[in-house]
């Protein structure tokens, strides 16, 4: 057990027979919104920590991996990415990532749960900087409903930044909504989805391709990259292109960005689509099926 | 806390103000030897632990990940291994990588604590299935003394698969080691060190570039890989050359390997050395120290 003389947040994940824990300072805020449950801490070591449901979602100290590899492998991977959904992000740090690039026209952030986006502007002021950016536009809604809505064609890149496939997002990781999506991407759309730990979720990994294949999209894509707070410490993000084949990225643009980052780089990128043996034969497989 | 009708095997990171923990089954052993004590568990979905002084050394299920990537990369770095020494990795996980490649004529296990393999040999068979292998040996004895003992330019690599710089590994860290590790190793030898966390450990890995450096070491090269069950489930290695710059590696032959892996492949080698930004600028900052 852990040490009672100091106080844990701890993090079970029950199929991975696993937890995650970081010791605390404070309780900072807690409160129960229409969606979920929303607790605020103060760690030892990794800044403020933000939990839903009891769920880590991320801390001051290390949401730049997660961020940084949501955001700049697809923007990059589009020719010319100027309107961007982002579903989910609450915390406003992918929408920050995604306004860094010049490029983009429109970032429009559709997040169910107000009270999240509320709460990082107070404890994640720096993940919120962008928030008053013109191109910025925060819609308080559900996602599922905002895709089932908008307009044929009229979306560059979709980024589905939510939680666990559990609760208010399970919906999210369905064909159903990747189609909805497909049909508002417009030519080379792309779009992301977090996709959990390639230890611990392979299945949900290898379900996701097969819904995004059997939901139209033509390439479909696996980045890994570290990300301590989440199970296992190892996770994932998986691109879909509408309209063919996901073949490299824009290199140039990507090793000349006009704004710094700390893990994200050319080589980054390469690194992150150059899958472990056992996640490409199981993708392989996947895509086998559609061939 | 953890809940408390499982059974939870926790390590803590006091520094780090982490904790990572995992669900038993039963504990199976426990041993103080003259030089730590080991215990061995049985938990819910990892497979068998092992524990050195409360500390993680390896799991059933996810030791692949550290044992391809003590040996592969470093392996396909040299032009022709064929003497290769380990220090320390008595579980023999890194000996069975070593041993797949058909190059390598000799393959010295040094090890501190025969406890360490002969409770390997029993818990974890699938990792000691080389042990008998004519190009093996083993010898359980001080690493430190072995290698200021060691024959001029002897071995091709020399891979350090230590514990964590505390208690019998500390030596293993410094300056003095490297400097005989470098004296012992041929013509383009390469030594690997297990690095620790990148996310944690940020100190403690340019402090290892600047010592191997100081040790004459004229390339030092770091690689980055996911290791769920250490601190951060982020994990790193750090591969020096003895008489030259690390400029790539053997990729034809890394693309035709006459065995099986899980996690490495051409593709993983380069995005494993293709580090992060905030890691690549820490090491430029050490080698312009050098230049």
């Amino acid at each position: 057990m852990l040490s009672s003389d100091k106080k844990w947040f701890s993090e079970e994940c029950g199929e991975c027979g696993s937890a995650f824990s970081l010791t605390l300072k404070e309780k900072l805020h807690e409160e129960t919104t229409p969606f979920q449950t929303i607790a605020i801490y103060d760690t030892e070591t990794f800044g403020k920590l933000m939990t839903i449901d009891g769920f880590v979602m991320l801390t001051t100290r290390d949401n730049f991996l997660y961020h940084e590899m949501m955001s700049h492998p697809v923007l990059l991977t589009h020719p010319s990415p100027k309107r961007v959904l982002i579903i989910g992000g609450g915390d406003c740090g992918t929408l920050r990532e995604v306004l860094r690039h010049p490029g983009v026209e429109l970032a429009q952030q559709v997040e169910i749960d107000e009270r999240v986006t509320r709460l990082a502007e107070v404890h994640f002021p720096e993940l919120c900087e962008s928030n008053a950016d013109p191109r910025a536009e925060l819609h308080f809604v559900d996602g599922l409903k905002w895709v089932a809505d908008a307009a044929d064609g009229y979306y560059d890149v979709i980024i589905v930044d939510s939680t666990d496939p559990v609760g208010p997002a399970e919906g999210l990781f369905g064909e159903k909504f990747y189609r909805n999506c497909h049909r508002i991407l417009g030519a080379h759309g792309l779009l992301v989805h977090q996709s959990e730990s390639p230890l611990f979720h392979m299945k949900l990994l290898t379900a996701m391709h097969r819904a995004m294949r059997n939901a139209g999209y033509q390439g479909v894509q696996t980045l890994h990259y570290p990300q301590p707070v989440y199970p296992s410490g190892w996770w994932s993000a998986t691109i879909a292109r509408k309209d063919g084949q996901i073949d490299g990225f824009r290199e140039a643009a990507a090793a000349a960005l006009p704004f710094d980052t700390l893990y994200y780089n050319v080589g980054v990128h390469k690194g992150a689509t150059a899958l472990p043996t056992f996640m490409q034969k199981a993708f392989d497989a996947v895509a086998a099926e559609f061939a």
